[in-house]
């Protein structure tokens, strides 16, 4: 069976949900408080029955996702460009 | 007359040449060993008459440029997904 992650992600506008690979790298409690970078342009999606409405960007690592981040602190919303 | 930074970015298999904005926020220097997150799927084009072959991304914060990193060392070149 296939452990996933059920992120919630603050989008400024709203919240939204998402499904994270990387489930036997991370405990969810990792993502608490975590800035991290998403597509938000695409479809929602079922992945495992859980709708994924962004997707969370990382480096592919062997496999491992290292999570995209910013490296100072910015307001939840705010645009990459 | 604007200021624009020139940066050298390894790709792992190559350096690229990127002319990235905010200057007039950042050094020069602070780039050096700096992880950052690039788009390649890009044609070259020239900036103010530099060559440009990939874009650092970044957050915009209000004009600022924050720029996109990952929050564990990575080799040069691994990819995003």
């Amino acid at each position: 069976m296939k452990k996933i992650l059920k992120v919630q992600v603050d989008l400024g506008d709203k919240i939204a949900q998402a499904i994270a690979g990387g489930a036997e790298y991370y405990e969810p409690e990792s993502f608490i408080g975590r800035q991290v970078i998403v597509l938000t342009n695409m479809e929602p999606k079922m992945i495992t029955g859980v709708k994924s409405e962004v997707m969370l960007l990382a480096a592919d690592l062997q496999g491992k996702p290292i999570w995209l981040t910013v490296d100072n602190d910015v307001p939840a919303g705010t645009h990459v460009r």
